[in-house]
């Protein structure tokens, strides 16, 4: 797979509601809820959070999995992330009651999960009289997607094309780093088929290839790295099209790259958006751990927002968590839209820089070379803000 | 060791000054100079960063310790943290020779250490020029604090007694944090001579003493996570007090605390001291890593800023880092000046909370009980502000 591949990747525009999926969604002033849903039973492929503490939905989600791999839809809100309630774990049953009664389905076959404050029961009543008025003869990415945002301002949605095999998603979160709502949700739809060429099921193959688009895409970005109770990534396939699984993972990996670009791009109180790429490591482990650490590192972080070319911070956010031999370091910043480059280190050498215009620039790579390997790996921020301060002490 | 015995603790006002230790210093503009010396030779033991990029200073200082732990004198500066530059080790060899000709004693009983601007050479004449003008018939702790503080607004300075025991110290940082400059210095002076009841020399025990005391207090604050190319701690002994090891390491925990907390108070931009406590842990490890997460994840850093309750942000946090079971939690909020507390979540149920008073404090205990084990430990930190941000951002 090459780059040149990217040019055979089609926008079509649909969102999430691609091939025969549907989705719609109503916000009302404190909760919202968003419905995708499919005639036909989908295989299903899933990443939760991490966080010991789960929320409920998560914890609702991840039994289900365990029974079954076929859904037919998902139901989510904003508004309440039904997350250190006791009683929350039979709401987010009832909630996929309520969502199963809407299409006349059975509940098992719905997964559902929820984004909001943190220590609070849902009302549930409230999510019954959305679902009650939505209108589900409307098919609306879009409403289901503004459904779901919270501090979000701007909408991440997406739908490729790529030899036939179609990826649709939407995404909610600013980050993970929304007040009390410390949440990313992710619910991505294809059409691909994987099972048929192989011994094990189409959920499986899936699963593995969610696993690994994840790796190199939404636990890539930070905007402050703090982790969520309720971050999911939910993935339908109503496996009309059989491809392979080289062409799947290759439109996959992409389809969740721009979507996790997109979390980033929207960060709370973001002015710049940064992508980290470090490439000559020893191992892949240690080139993802430094371009993550970079793009979570405070200081480098508000070096940005100030536009100042502080890279003494990047080498020791570099150096706190691997071993960096400082004279073997190449260190570039570009100007991602203008595609200027200035050369800052050469081989640990500091380039007299006079003109510090690349750092007006509102989309910035930085280029750091290792000069010790063969491996690369590419980290995606965002700088830090009077908002994010102003957004995250003030919420209510 | 109890609480009880602190009350023996006398403060002595002497700073770094204790006993037959000296110490004056001066800053200028743009350069600092603090001398710290001992007509005789005393034992030394050191923390240095674990930084894979290490200043020169720490590099020097390391290689100088493994040949030899017997020193007269530190000479530290500020403007400029001499890392990241390639000529830096014979500056810091060369700041060892001008300070040992000022005393009149041989480079090689001469530690130095750096810290402000990386990747930038030292002005070495500046340092020449200052070493020149100090009077090193004047002693005071208090300038030596002075020509070390860079974004510092408060002195960090510490003398105590126990059973004849002294130790006195000075530190340098608002947290590992300052912009360029992140750095944290401590020097500490005592008198105590671990050496003559054991097989082993005073320095080797000095050594493990202070690794443990930084243990539980340097390396438990933080204002931004962030880990210096610089930081040091450096502890000598004149040796002319015999006393026991457990009376030397109560004393040295209580006096490193002490100075990390002036650290954290001192926070960037901070207009909150945080102290969280997690008790009842399965390991002290687990408790360490659970405090540490608290206090340096900026959702809980905001939300103490806008005074806002978001206790969900801390079970949260906590939950990112280790296996948390809700149920068992116990959390209470304490205004440390007052005493005064407030219960937020008892065996993992909210109390509901009208009065959000507690949060108005300036000084905040956070005493977090995971009811599962015996282990406790304890983190400091401070609110993230906008200040931070505009340090961080216009540092230039």
């Amino acid at each position: 797979m090459s780059i040149s591949n990217i040019k055979e990747i089609k926008s079509c525009n649909d969102g999430i509601s691609i091939n025969k999926f549907k989705a719609n969604g109503i916000k009302t002033e404190k909760y919202g809820v968003a419905l995708i849903w499919n005639e036909n039973l989908c295989d299903c492929a899933a990443v939760f959070t991490k966080n010991s503490i789960k929320a409920n939905p998560v914890k609702y989600d991840i039994a289900q999995l365990n029974k079954r791999k076929k859904f037919k839809a998902i139901i989510a809100n904003s508004g309440n992330a039904n997350a250190c309630v006791r009683e929350g774990l039979a709401d987010a049953e009832e909630m996929c009651k309520i969502a199963s009664e809407k299409l006349k389905s059975n509940p098992d076959e719905i997964l559902c999960e929820s984004t909001g404050i943190i220590g609070k029961r849902m009302d549930i009543e409230k999510i019954r009289k959305i679902v009650h008025d939505l209108d589900i003869n409307e098919i609306s990415s879009r409403n289901a997607n503004k459904a779901l945002m919270t501090t979000d301002t701007k909408f991440k949605e997406i739908s490729y094309e790529y030899k036939g095999i179609k990826i649709g998603g939407i995404c909610k979160g600013a980050g993970m780093i929304a007040p009390n709502m410390a949440t990313m949700l992710c619910f991505l739809t294809t059409n691909a088929n994987l099972g048929e060429n192989y011994d094990v099921s189409n959920a499986e193959i899936l699963n593995e290839c969610l696993k690994e688009a994840v790796g190199e895409s939404f636990n890539m970005i930070s905007v402050d790295g703090c982790m969520s109770t309720n971050d999911c990534i939910i993935l339908l396939s109503d496996g009309t099209k059989t491809c392979s699984v080289d062409d799947f993972k290759f439109l996959l990996k992409f389809s969740t790259k721009e979507l996790a670009k997109k979390v980033v791009a929207d960060g709370e109180g973001a002015t710049k958006f940064l992508e980290v790429v470090v490439e000559g490591a020893k191992t892949q482990n240690k080139a993802k751990k430094i371009a993550l650490t970079i793009v979570n590192s405070n200081l480098v972080k508000s070096a940005f927002f100030g536009e100042n070319l502080n890279w003494g911070r990047i080498m020791s956010a570099s150096g706190s968590v691997a071993k960096i031999n400082f004279d073997n370091i190449d260190l570039k910043f570009e100007d991602i839209d203008t595609n200027k480059v200035v050369e800052v280190l050469n081989k640990g050498i500091a380039n007299k820089l006079d003109d510090w215009g690349i750092m007006k620039a509102k989309n910035i790579r930085i280029l750091l070379n290792l000069n010790e390997g063969e491996n690369n790996a590419t980290a995606w921020g965002c700088d830090l803000t009077y908002d994010y301060v102003k957004i995250n002490a003030e919420y209510n």
